[in-house]
């Protein structure tokens, strides 16, 4: 099982590697190809599919144990999560029982707001 | 007038420079000290706090060009700082008119889901 986490980091860190170790990485961790396929792809050795690999890895793990960026992003979606839940259920509440034209618009603004959010 | 954006740069990408690039950078930028000033403090030259400023304010730079997360956070506040102001309007229309004691315990959530983005 490879690891989840390092597509996360190469989401965010992908930027500062380079073009060879992006796409190895990528297609190691994201689309999940074997070394050997990913050798035949790129035209390269086994042996360098791995150190490139390697050498991106490290690149992206020592990024995010400096600054935390996706540990934060994650922390913040869940946020938005619980925003976006309890602003549909304001609107299903609101729509069903006390309905009120400005509840509803208020609530609408959080949901769309809590979409832009999620597309950052 | 300093660049107002390399404190935010700083804030983010900070951990990457070396400790003495950090301070010199801090103190520059948000400490808003002279170049003679911090190198008193530092014991180091004048041309020396200002080579170690540029260098560290180029890879702060690089960096956010390269993955824009500064600008990023930027927009997860902005929309956070709607969604707390709507949230509040409706506890505040809320408490005025339909009261509910339903909605009013969905939106302080919605309030304090916004507080911890911000604490992020």
């Amino acid at each position: 099982m490879k690891n989840l986490h390092i597509s996360y980091l190469l989401d965010v860190y992908g930027p500062v590697l380079t073009d060879k170790q992006r796409d190895v990485v990528g297609l190691y961790y994201c689309e999940d190809l074997s070394l050997a396929e990913i050798a035949e792809i790129c035209g390269i050795t086994r042996q360098g599919v791995r150190d490139s690999i390697k050498r991106g890895e490290a690149v992206i793990v020592e990024l995010e144990e400096k600054l935390g960026i996706v540990k934060k992003l994650q922390n913040i979606y869940d946020a938005t999560d619980t925003i976006r839940n309890n602003s549909r259920d304001i609107l299903i509440y609101n729509d069903r029982s006390v309905y009120s034209e400005q509840i509803k618009k208020l609530a609408e603004s959080i949901l769309e707001q809590s979409n832009l959010i999620d597309e950052e």
